[in-house]
């Protein structure tokens, strides 16, 4: 990859373990590695603005890791919403972009609402009444600026779990809760293992009377914004529809909107504070553990990491320095402390 | 009402009563009576742009019902985004809009993407580890236009299950399933009187072991682009910071978002078609029931009701012939068939 390229994708993966998000940061390198080794991924990629308007644009990702294009897409919704209040950028023939509240807090970050939602190019979701996964855990991810409080920050994904969850158990030698997977029959998987193997993850919700069909149908919205609106590549229909093609194509949106636009001055901040507070000072069902918002956890994890550093267990440094060796690369982590 | 406000939040209601959504339709006269009468209501607002930028707006519903400026706001987005690509406005000091559903489908039907989320002036919703609730059911709706396909139409209440579902319970003298309801000790209430009394719902998820922090999330999600951006009342907080308010100051988000600006004509409806095509066709888990999309089950009603009436349980027309007397108006509606 170029330098620079290489350096904002790195500074985008490391974002996602400061955040606590470590299936989404370094440990992808992996995956980014066998793909590049099976020309899945292109490593010079050209990123390109192929269509714009005045509050909107599409990216072309050139075959190459999401970040990048996805970081340049969020840059140009916020500049476009300075303008036009509201901006949305869709990306395709992208590949996996990372964590998607980081493109979301960029917005927030800017004093603007974001919006960031991605597709995935392997199915994991199972519909409502069906068995067999038809979309990915299609994460969708919103951040808003406050005042005195820190931003808000949603980042999920749309199954009852993610995927992450599902290898944490596995690597803990635990059971799944039930709920989480289903097998080919529609009954429940607890091993993690087989969970993995199979990946029919529930949409969240669960079964239909726990409103599993509202998962189902937040995955289908994700994948509407994310590859249908940028032509990506649909994943249970890629082999089909695109036999000859090299690459994944997969495709990401996303939004930023200026309260400016609609308020004065601080008056989105101020009113996010006031109901931020309202939440935290609610009452909790355990004293012990205290009404949270979106965003607490991972910014808690940020402040300890960036004071402490990122650990990273002996197996990761092990496949960083394999990776590493085998790219060519210097290997320059320094242990810390 | 002036003539041409009531007829068009009639046609509104009624939509939702074709959609087989009852309860967000003419079921709803009651209440909107009883807040009248208690002047909660304005029956004669002025509905105005206040705000307007090249892709937003801001609305003031004049503290009537939300369904005219609802769909005014959702005119004006999709007015804006046929030259932005994107419109987005907001609308506060308004009150109940319905159902969703019906906003973001009237960005389909003219070939766009449609957003419509609402706050609620009443509180049900109770946030992972608390106990008390602090957002209405916040419903979020999303539309898009296939085209051999009837479109996509999400809407869901950002709990695991709506009002509406616990009313009918009742209605039926069933319980409601463990998991949709709590009590003031967060322990699972499925008595539907004691949930309704209470008002203590699981968000989407239930439990956090099953998501439900994503439900909560986006529960406050919705709140955050209805409530906080328009500059409407957050429920929990309005008796303190608005005493002397007579109104409830209901906020309300519509968005349009124009696929023409990022595709070549047809490409986004051909693909949807696709994916929604995969989905019908996928694998059921009971062939008797075949995976379904969203707004399926509404539009099979819609089409029914559309040929045959809507079905109107003799105490429904007993309260419609009731509120039409003491509003001294004819009653009009003919049994049919």
């Amino acid at each position: 990859m170029a330098p620079a390229y290489a350096a904002e994708t790195a500074a985008l993966m490391v974002a996602a373990d400061l955040r606590g998000i470590e299936s989404h940061g370094v440990g992808m390198l992996e995956l980014y590695a066998e793909y590049r080794a099976k020309g899945r991924l292109a490593t010079a990629p050209t990123v390109r603005v192929v269509r714009e308007g005045p509050a909107t644009a599409l990216i072309d990702g050139g075959g190459g890791l999401g970040h990048v294009p996805s970081a340049r897409a969020m840059r140009l919704a916020i500049e476009k919403s300075r303008a036009a209040g509201v901006g949305a950028v869709a990306v395709r023939n992208s590949n996996h972009f990372g964590a998607a509240g980081v493109y979301a807090l960029m917005a927030a970050e800017a004093g603007l609402i974001g919006v960031a939602t991605s597709g995935v190019w392997n199915v994991a979701i199972v519909p409502t009444f069906g068995v067999d996964p038809m979309f990915g855990t299609n994460p969708i991810a919103f951040a808003a600026p406050a005042g005195r409080n820190p931003p808000f920050v949603l980042d999920m994904a749309t199954s009852t779990a993610a995927i992450g969850k599902v290898k944490l158990a596995k690597m803990r030698g635990e059971r799944i809760p039930e709920g989480w997977a289903v097998d080919a029959d529609g009954a429940p998987v607890t091993d993690p293992d087989v969970a993995l193997a199979q990946r029919r993850l529930t949409p969240l919700g669960g079964e239909r009377v726990m409103g599993g069909h509202k998962g189902y149908g937040l995955a289908a919205m994700v994948e509407i914004l994310s590859t249908v609106l940028s032509g990506a590549a649909y994943a249970p229909l890629r082999a089909r529809r695109y036999p000859d093609a090299e690459r994944y194509n997969v495709g990401h949106f996303l939004m930023a909107l200026d309260p400016g636009a609609f308020r004065g001055e601080g008056d989105f901040r101020a009113d996010l504070d006031d109901m931020i507070d309202a939440l935290r000072s609610s009452r909790p069902r355990d004293p012990a553990e205290p009404v949270l918002v979106a965003g607490d956890p991972e910014r808690a994890c940020e402040e300890e990491r960036r004071r402490h550093g990122i650990p990273l267990p002996a197996p990761r440094v092990a496949l960083l320095r394999r990776l590493a060796a085998e790219a060519g690369c210097e290997f320059v982590l320094q242990p810390r402390g």
